[in-house]
């Protein structure tokens, strides 16, 4: 029997990516639940900001941002990034999370996260008290110990092992395992009729 | 050490919901990794698809979608839908998935999908060839099976056991098991100062 919940704001699951604004002299990161890929041609990602952050500031003032991936390991890092105050506290001190030159933009990337994009903002949407800052991705990163072959571009999970928000509950998880291959495992529907 | 792969359009993980576009009479059903939650006042999605979408066109049309979670058991009955040209196929009766009516809008639910949102459509932002669709959250409802006390509105990730989209390699994987609780573990660091 469904229940109705009234207008809550869950999906499931969602990502917890660090973003950071600024440069390599003066940076800021915020955990960020709220973000996806939207778009393929040109790459792009999307993500809610409260409009009082001051991560989002540092973005309008370069109009770069980098997204980086945490294994769980570092549950205790992003909840601290995301529960503090960037603009009182050095996040980077306190947490011992160190930054890298991207490649394409000014802003840095967190080396202890093994995958990042770097992304150039090219539109910002108001959405009541929240802004949708959509931009593009100019180039991503990845340590090579979480690829698949090192020739190639296929982030393994096991490796990356990403951290996973659990709305409503406030919780991280963990992925477990693989459940099929997408483009194929739909064959046998195709294949029944 | 980190490689650069280029600007591909990876985060991870994703979410794979299956979004209905249309009403009881005629709807259609696409499974989308690019989607999340924007803001919370007002409680609001926000997603990236191709224009050349059926259900984008139903969804115009009335102005209304509805976001369903496929537990990992659908992960055929969800490639499926995400494989398919909905303009050509009966999703639904390829698949046995079957709809029931919303509460405020006339966009139906997925029945076997045990979370579900009804949304109206604020928005639509072009990114290239992409359209993202914003909508505003009308209405949650959950399955009581999948709720942690029958009272209350926190679904229980063991119970709700949600599809999970994988992107680059291309796989579905469901969920592992709890890392820590957010906004506590970060105290470790606070703490720690």
């Amino acid at each position: 029997m469904k229940k109705r919940l009234g207008p809550v704001e869950r999906l499931f699951p969602m990502p917890c990516a660090l973003v950071v604004g600024g440069t390599l002299e003066y940076a800021d990161t915020l955990a960020v639940a709220w973000i996806n890929i939207v778009s393929s041609t040109p790459p792009t990602v999307a993500m809610g900001l409260r409009e009082s952050r001051n991560t989002l500031d540092l973005i309008r003032r370069s109009g770069t941002f980098t997204v980086n991936i945490p294994p769980a390991s570092l549950a205790a890092e992003v909840d601290f990034c995301g529960t503090t105050p960037g603009a009182k506290r050095d996040k980077f001190r306190a947490t011992g999370l160190t930054l890298v030159p991207g490649a394409l933009t000014a802003t840095p990337l967190i080396e202890q996260c093994p995958f990042n994009l770097e992304c150039k903002v090219t539109d910002e949407v108001e959405v009541g008290s929240y802004r949708v800052v959509i931009g593009e991705i100019v180039e991503a990163h990845a340590d090579t110990e979480v690829l698949r072959d090192e020739g190639g571009d296929i982030v393994e999970m096991a490796a990356l092992d990403p951290l996973v928000y659990i709305a409503g509950a406030r919780e991280y998880w963990r992925l477990g395992g693989k459940v099929a291959d997408a483009y194929s495992i739909g064959k046998t529907i195709e294949n029944a009729e």
